[in-house]
């Protein structure tokens, strides 16, 4: 069997690639366990990077929270805390990855019609069966197998209002209620103090 | 001058540490670069790791998309794509650190109090100065003289209702729009379908 690859893209704008038991590994260092969205993750980036147009930098967007931003944090420049990474909270199990100034690029998906030849991924990926139900040594194989396979690409274009990242110029005061610091708009206070706090009283 | 070394909390729930100049390399590595926010990040999650109580499993908030996120999945077993980490769009440079079934932690946040004594820290956290009027190098070894002694924390205790984490039981089909896998609740189409999708026309 050919050798499985997982490119990755660099700092450097450079492309590079993990064999697959690299990315399993680093997998397991940074998200806890092979978790199989991750390992579909890892093909998905691939699939994306493989076909990136060409561009100097490249931001990133998951549309879903669960696995796809741990791979592509770990196989991408693009983290959730330099803000190249932005995680829509769509539940679609599809990344993004674009050129930064023109919003051009790939989107890659699970597409549903694809799936079908892969029972027990079918199974997990529409919670079919619960987790103790599923087999998680077949799930895992079948993922290994059917690799890009299982995704379909389109390419995107971001909507130029989103693009720019960085809100520049914006103000930071201490807010009147808790005392801390927050980039102040139109409220003295900050948005924690304006309902979202999620701490209660002790 | 004593070795300084920070905190960090491995996945087999063990103490462990890094030196600092391992932990400016693989912020580096991770990051992109050595962003001051990620230094102080450091410091502060080195703080609430010291005073964590005794418990099983953590979960961790950040209040800032900047930043903060990645000195915590660097430093601990939570991350965005696990679920452990969940980042609250609050813009206060603040985490938390929480037993993930009694909710009790800690937050480490930055003391404006502080600060005072720290005058390129402070034109960098408040924005005093533009980026190309700070002077980085001041900034960074401002940050490291200061280290945790720019923070304050209490304990913390989340609301009931925000533990638990996992939607068990949701149901995933396909959008009746786009034709992708989402978690059904109310409507037919996915989230991106009703009005959030980020991509332009072709």
């Amino acid at each position: 069997m050919e050798e499985i690859r997982i490119r990755r893209l660099t700092y450097e704008n450079k492309m590079d690639s993990y064999s697959l038991d690299d990315y399993i590994r680093i997998v397991k260092e940074f998200h806890g366990s092979l978790a199989p969205g991750l390992l579909i993750g890892g093909f998905m980036v691939d699939l994306a990077l493989k076909n990136l147009p060409k561009g100097e930098f490249f931001d990133a967007i998951s549309e879903t929270k669960t696995c796809l931003p741990d791979a592509v944090q770990i196989l991408t420049p693009c983290t959730v805390g330099n803000s190249w990474l932005k995680v829509l909270d769509f539940s679609r199990f599809a990344i993004s990855l674009y050129d930064k100034s023109t919003g051009e690029g790939i989107r890659v998906y699970i597409d549903p019609s694809k799936i079908e030849k892969w029972p027990e991924i079918k199974n997990w990926f529409y919670k079919l069966k619960t987790k103790k139900e599923q087999n998680y040594r077949l799930l895992i194989d079948q993922i290994k197998e059917a690799g890009a396979g299982l995704c379909s690409m389109k390419k995107i274009r971001i909507k130029p209002e989103l693009l720019g990242g960085h809100a520049h110029g914006s103000r930071i005061a201490n807010c009147e209620r808790c005392g801390e610091a927050f980039k102040i708009k139109d409220s003295p206070l900050c948005p924690a103090c304006r309902g979202g706090d999620p701490y209660g009283v002790q």
